[in-house]
């Protein structure tokens, strides 16, 4: 019952279904990749300190102090960082940037699915190519004549990782504006920031809500060459990012040390539910990110698991999109919350 | 220097221009209509609770607790509201749904800046009405084949406002979806809020920014009814306002003795203000927002006052803008401030 109001292709989309957000902390959520760990106490401390008579006031327009230490920690210029309200908002913006009517957007199936809803909004031709078997990258991804390139890298949901070499060729080989969504990247082995400098048709995205424990805060970032951002500014919302996110951001970027140790201690409890996964005879993806895709002997068995481990408290994402009927997404918990989840998949493997 | 891989008419177009936020608290603000006082203790109190461990899980993607306390203060259902990153994020959201490349996008002039640069990010055609000399609304605006009306009401810069009756015939008569920005009514005689039950194609559009000193915070929301709301929804990004933003919405919202003699005492010193630049011989239009514009001898000696008015630090509003060269918009600040204000411009006055 919707109002005739819209542009054609608006009441036509479907929106973004995002993974369920029960607010009454009942569960063990292991369904949108957040991560299990407090945020630095040095964030909460600045926090209550920006929590003063100055709410009153406009924020920074361009979030300069984010800006600047984003550059100082990943050695690059604040002139190339943009903030967003999450990668999310950055992402909006830069469609809004490139992608008109019928122009083309292209993305390697399966990922993350906000990008098929960001091109049905701004009316853009999706065009997909399907990810090799082993979620390797098919070459044709440079011959679509796109506007536009998302790649999401880690991937999402196989949490599978394109080589840095890899993006750096397509990225030559292009004329369209390629954007690295490396929202899980600071739980891999390498990542393609050194890329910007020789490729002024790359986007870097990041966020703090996955490694930097700040999903409630909405903050990501965007990093690229100059002319790009300069273009990407006049597109956004003038007061996008309230004065509490910008000193959370602050803080949380400079603490590295709680950063690093919550990183290593997720990578870790990775790879032995990786291996635990394995052992309870699911086929794993290599992770390189927060979560673990499994394969289970048929969609029935999926979603069976996802159902069962949802009745006992524990929240895993099970997609509905095709070809991910048989597979699940598994959010890296603390050390506890993955035995609990261990356990139960243990129960119900030899109950089946 | 922008790069060549921009929309044409993202390259071609100019961004909004903030007015001056300087963030050394130097200044005596009279420029951006932000409210003099402090948000209410409740909000404080309920921002520093919020401070915890929970920023690292998501916020809820329809920040219900909001909604529900907005129709609970407003007499409305929760499913006619949606909640922004401040009234910007909605205007953002609804010209994404509503104009195309080429759709008309019609409002008096002048008005609020955005309106034009929104339009110019979605290819629109921007097609103006100007107001009368005294900021009446010319009756033509319904004949212009818009996809949508913005009326800013009471109206940027000029304070003024149009009736609820004017608004409502306006309604009646066109096909356009009309957005009433109400962003300053809370310091005006009356609203349109009534009208949503009458009007499929009317959208309110309401801000904590000013009214309750939360500018700092990005929180809007706008009141339709449930056809346009649904729509509007499947644009927004999934999680985009932060848990603070929630909690504080919730808290200012719920503190309705604060907000009541916060914009008692504006409406207070509105008054006196508007007075005081009667006498010093200005032309005074008759506000009903949290800001005064005045009408100045000529374009001259406008920017002469905001120049020497900035060198005493105090910053004013001057908008080099077709039609307000010779105007000025000034903050109703404390009455501390509007004295220190009124006693310099009084010396520059006489002094010139």
């Amino acid at each position: 019952m919707q109002s005739s109001y819209f542009r054609k292709n608006i009441e036509k989309m479907v929106g973004y279904v995002p993974g369920e957000q029960p607010q009454d902390g009942e569960y063990i959520k292991l369904n949108t990749n957040e991560n299990p760990y407090p945020p630095s106490p040095k964030v909460l401390t600045a926090l209550k300190e920006a929590v003063n008579e100055k709410l009153r006031l406009y924020p920074d327009p361009s979030a300069t102090a984010v800006k600047e230490k984003v550059a100082e920690i990943l050695g690059t210029r604040p002139e190339r960082v943009m903030v967003g309200n999450g990668s999310d908002e950055l992402l909006t913006i830069i469609i809004r940037c490139f992608v008109g009517k019928g122009d083309k957007v292209v993305y390697p199936y399966p990922t993350y699915l906000l990008y098929k809803i960001l091109s049905d909004i701004q009316d853009g031709t999706v065009c997909t190519v399907d990810f090799h078997e082993d979620y390797s990258l098919p070459e044709e991804i440079v011959d679509k004549g796109g506007s536009i390139i998302f790649l999401c890298n880690p991937n999402s949901p196989s949490g599978t990782m394109t080589s840095v070499d890899e993006v750096s060729n397509i990225a030559a080989k292009t004329e369209s504006v390629i954007v690295v969504d490396e929202a899980y990247v600071d739980f891999a082995n390498d990542n393609c920031l050194r890329l910007v400098d020789e490729h002024p048709n790359l986007i870097i995205l990041r966020t703090l809500s996955k490694s930097y424990s700040l999903a409630g805060m909405r903050l990501g970032f965007a990093i690229a060459q100059e002319g790009l951002i300069s273009g990407m500014m006049k597109v956004k919302d003038s007061y996008n990012i309230d004065r509490l996110s910008i000193a959370a951001a602050v803080a949380a970027l400079g603490d590295q040390e709680t950063f690093r140790e919550n990183v290593a201690k997720i990578r870790g409890t990775r790879e032995r539910l990786m291996d635990a996964l394995k052992k309870l005879g699911f086929s794993v993806y290599r992770s390189q990110t927060n979560f673990v895709m499994i394969k289970c002997a048929n969609n029935f068995a999926a979603k069976d698991i996802y159902e069962r481990l949802k009745e006992q408290k524990i929240l895993i994402r099970y997609i509905e999109e095709p070809g991910l009927e048989d597979c699940l997404r598994i959010t890296v918990g603390t050390e506890g919350e993955i035995d609990a989840l261990l356990e139960k998949m243990g129960q119900i493997k030899h109950s089946s």
